[in-house]
């Protein structure tokens, strides 16, 4: 049976056709994909900065929903029928950072959708492993979000933070709106940073927000502290001048989490992290209890979903999607994989 | 009264003369110092480094030992006579740092020694509260180690050192050693990379030592850690080069401790503290307790304090103590501040 199906093809290139299906084996599950969103990532990949890492043509595509269609032999905890998500991560099992306990940065990780074939198809066979069960009162076109909601609450959970604390989130893009949603959340005051204006205004529904170009961050974190810093910073724009910038904002003790990515190593004030005595995180991915945790934050209702969700496309539109968001600083974009173009 | 002190008098010089006695004040003891060694820092000082700091002439040295000879009004549990050293910090108690509980790095901390006189003077008057005595078994030699040796112990304790753990420590010398003993003393496997060839043999008692240049520390650390990387790195070294490369020893969520003084922004590899999830630390001085901590390890005897003190010189002999510390790579030299040139 054929499947449509949007894969990378190189050359900056996505092309929509047709697939073999693969049917579950063992320990395998079939999802009937509803939705799925695009991220930073998926960009990456289809500019062409991630090549030599992605196999062509690649279906891509790591953040969806969908409805269990078939299930292979000897899996027992999930039935057809069933809306699940799906956290996109094997490990080895077998290296230092799997038997240390932290598989979600296994050596060998496989990151499905990047490493291996991706949600960006009608019909996507994964690990049962891998599957989360979604509750009733959270719809598909939500569901689509819990991938890069989990990221922000391994970002806060990383960070350690406690109600009534005060953070700073530098950079507004998705994860930087979603790591101030779930630190509101949690009980603390947030202030963002962040120099487009549509951003700023969408962060205001939960945040303090500064333009850092036009305003003074280091005086508003002040004027929120007490002269003492913010408790917890996460740099999220991933800039030079941020990089550096992230540790200035921490009082003594303070927490920084290096969200962003810097592929190359940047200049960062050590003597302020010796001088305050701070405390620097790196946070990768997310764990099984984030994926949970973003699901009840969901079911909840704190977060904005409906606003977050820019525009739904059909699979069709999958590449005008990604020049789009190339364009113009859109939230997020999903694509109805089942859709078909009006 | 008159008293001999060593004090730096600006163009890098030091000259040995009088200066007048001060009575101690209410709350305030005065204390014959005994021993006084040199570090790093007064070395910086002498150089000139920190002339927009110190305000001249300045009597420096804030690693010492002495006998309490006088107190003043309202200090209940000193006695003359008794042995002490000092912890050479004055806090505030008003900022966000000392409100938090963390007086010892004060938003305007008084570095005694630094920013007030210091230890190089026959009689050295200071407040009672910054007193800690000593106990039987403790020499007054060894008792000069006691500053130095509290750094490495907040050094470690920032780390969480847990017994078992393998430790890195980037750099060999005094608060290298002293890092390498206190992390050995907690039950650690510790490897110690540095280049030079004496300070490598004087680690080899408690670590096994790496010649970071002709040798591979990453193997080696791979050798002893199945491949998983060390549960803790010490960058003490100080370069731009060890900035960058400690990181790269740490394992999957490993801590890095920063304890070298980088005054300018270096490069750090941001993307590995992301993709291992590491954690980096401040550590700044020390706290009381790892003072209390320091002088239990001199008195247990695990610290090796005689091989640790190269030399020891009289007063009259200070400048060119420094002379010799600038030269080669003595470990510690003691002044013997009630001493006379020969
Ligand atoms: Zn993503
Ligand atoms: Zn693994
Ligand atoms: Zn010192
Ligand atoms: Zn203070």
């Amino acid at each position: 049976m054929a499947l449509r199906a949007a894969r990378y093809i190189g050359d900056q290139r996505i092309e929509v056709g047709n697939v073999e299906a693969k049917p579950p084996a063992a320990g395998e599950v079939t999802i009937r994909v509803a939705y799925n969103g695009i991220c930073g990532t998926d960009l990456h990949i289809v500019q062409g900065h991630m090549d030599t890492r992605v196999a062509l043509p690649a279906v891509i595509g790591h953040e969806m929903s969908g409805i269990i269609s078939a299930i292979g032999p000897k899996v027992e905890s999930l039935a057809p029928g069933q809306p699940v998500t799906v956290m996109p991560l094997r490990w080895c099992g077998e290296c230092a950072s799997c038997r240390a306990g932290h598989q979600h940065i296994c050596q060998h990780l496989d990151f499905v959708g990047i490493d291996s074939p991706g949600a960006l198809q009608e019909q996507w066979t994964v690990p049962a492993s891998l599957v989360v069960p979604l509750p009733e009162g959270v719809s598909l076109e939500h569901a689509a979000l819990v991938e890069p909601l989990a990221v922000a609450v391994h970002d806060v959970r990383r960070s350690r933070l406690a109600a009534g604390e005060t953070v700073v989130v530098i950079g507004g893009g998705p994860i930087g709106q979603l790591i101030a949603i779930v630190a509101r959340a949690a009980g603390a005051e947030v202030i963002l940073a962040e120099p487009d204006a549509d951003r700023r205004a969408f962060a205001a529904q939960c945040a303090i927000v500064v333009d850092p170009i036009e305003g003074d961050l280091a005086a508003v974190v002040d004027e929120h502290t007490g002269g003492a810093g913010a408790d917890v910073v996460f740099e999220v724009a991933g800039t030079r001048g941020t990089a550096l910038d992230a540790t200035r904002h921490a009082r003594t003790r303070g927490r920084v989490v290096f969200v962003a990515i810097h592929p190359e190593p940047v200049p960062v004030d050590l003597h302020r992290i010796f001088w305050r005595e701070l405390e620097v995180l790196g946070a990768r991915v997310y764990e099984r209890e984030d994926f949970v945790r973003a699901i009840e934050l969901l079911a909840s209702g704190v977060v904005p979903a409906d606003a977050l969700i820019t525009r739904i496309v059909p699979l069709d539109d999958t590449s005008e999607a990604f020049e789009a968001l190339l364009a113009a600083s859109a939230m997020k974009i999903l694509v109805d994989v089942q859709g078909v173009r009006a």
